[in-house]
């Protein structure tokens, strides 16, 4: 247990990312009181049933009254009607921040509601699962993973110092980035890959009947693994694609150019041409592991076991 | 253990998947000796170190000799190379078979070789990892997976039910399917996603230097995934796609417009249209875990344990 570095937190939202917030921030002593809210009234119920928050309110601002750290954990588009929501509720000081995968669009719209006195720090644990809802959460999601912190110019370096604390606590290794850089990033990283795991996922949805479940009789061969990609939470990757269309669609024409220039070696009969390509991917792969984003060990897509942070 | 179906099988290539034959051979039984080749010294002399065959020859047509099953584990251009240089060595009434993804081609290069008396069955176990060579085969790799035939017009129905049975003493369910029909199903299932991944980690290898850098950081948010499938063996994946191209540029095509499909809608901000195809993804993913092919179990990419194929 850590000292607590916040005495409130209020969680916003209070799915897979906002329940393991409230959990982690349980395990950890991060905060000594733990409140939320979440849009519908099954969450809340569900919420109450599991017994991971102190109290849950039924509007954000209620929820924020008296809290000194706020984490907005909902669709990226829909951030800023919550921060529009609670802002005559905050309390003088308190720090707002969220979880959203896309920032430039996220201080743009939210940043006007927040009043003096308060602070907004954008943030982005970069840590998931293709499963939802506050069922979903558990403490060490956020383990051993990166989170990003994007300051703007009215971010003061108090709370940017406060929330690096707070994300550490939950076990997260905290890095700042400039919102613009942290957008083109992760559209590469995890925009993109998203998208053409929808797109396969899609295309072999339209295949006709019989082919279809063959596929998915067969899918072990590669194709699973896109499928999980895919399951991802629809609502929430639907804004983050509205919202980081700029960067989004830059790395998605370099990705068609490429495709194009491995589909012309392919229908060409290049044999150097792709070897040479495939070979030159291992390094990436090499890298990751080297960076401790990945074990080397072998996945054979069966007998998971749920890493338990200790590792 | 089951009875011996083979008296003595060869192996010719001992990388992943024939090392694999035979350490799953010698843990099941399902023949009473185990002979092979590899074309590299290196491969040889490391086999030979790991004592998983009773005897490894120089060459694949010593290594046939007196064999009544071979299996030909080799890169599927190379298929038919050595189906002539075995064509002499074969024992009368000798099954072989092979194990490669793509099975039109493989069927049409192979059997002009294969003489009179001797029978010639395409196989694909659909099993792998992204580890090559012999170190990295384990006897549980076909456990609980599909293995298909694609007999021809010249494949007796006695050598397919006993290529049947040693596929079931390794683990797997076996399937039989018209090659064209095999290729289809493959070249989407398996095919596609290799080359949307390696495509997509190559974008990235072009990436400025200090971008790419902090790709490989925040890789855990998707991206991963895709270095993980096109960390593959690159020999293999070349003659894949050589040999596949019909079927694949089919796929490839339909894939492409799709993708403009959604491209297109990220640009025109359609997030009714986006979210509607996110959602109906969610259905495939749902099929694959009922159909037995995954489990629904979170995976964070960490604290893998090998499955002990006893699960």
């Amino acid at each position: 247990m850590s000292a607590p570095i916040f005495n409130r937190i209020a969680l916003i939202g209070l799915g897979l990312i906002g329940s393991s917030i409230a959990r982690g921030v349980r395990a950890c002593g991060a905060a000594t009181e733990i409140v939320g809210t979440a849009r519908s009234t099954a969450t809340r119920g569900r919420v109450v049933e599991l017994g991971i928050l102190d109290q849950v309110f039924d509007t954000p601002g209620e929820a924020v009254k008296g809290a000194d750290l706020v984490v907005i954990c909902v669709p990226v588009r829909t951030t800023s009607a919550i921060a529009e929501a609670i802002a005559s509720d905050l309390a003088p000081g308190a720090i707002v921040t969220d979880v959203g995968s896309v920032k430039q669009s996220v201080i743009r719209d939210v940043e006007p509601h927040i009043p003096d006195g308060c602070v907004f720090v954008g943030g982005h644990p970069v840590a998931g699962t293709e499963f939802s809802g506050p069922d979903a959460g558990f403490a060490e999601l956020f383990y051993d993973r990166w989170c990003i912190l994007t300051p703007s110019e009215k971010s003061t370096p108090d709370a940017v110092k406060k929330l690096s604390a707070f994300w550490q606590a939950l076990g997260s290794n905290v890095e700042t980035m400039a919102p613009d850089h942290h957008d083109l990033v992760l559209a590469i990283t995890s925009h993109i890959p998203h998208l053409i795991a929808y797109n396969i996922v899609g295309t072999v949805a339209d295949l006709e009947t019989d082919t279809r479940s063959e596929v998915i009789q067969y899918s072990a061969s590669g194709f699973r693994d896109f499928t999980r990609i895919a399951a991802s939470d629809p609502t929430m990757w639907r804004d983050i694609f509205l919202a980081n269309r700029d960067a989004v669609l830059e790395m998605l024409g370099r990705f068609s150019e490429d495709l194009s220039t491995l589909q012309r070696a392919i229908r060409r009969g290049e044999g150097e041409k792709l070897f040479e390509l495939f070979d030159r991917t291992r390094n990436i792969r090499r890298n990751i592991i080297e960076a401790g984003q990945e074990t080397a060990e072998a996945d054979f897509g069966r007998g998971h076991t749920i890493s338990s942070g200790e590792d």
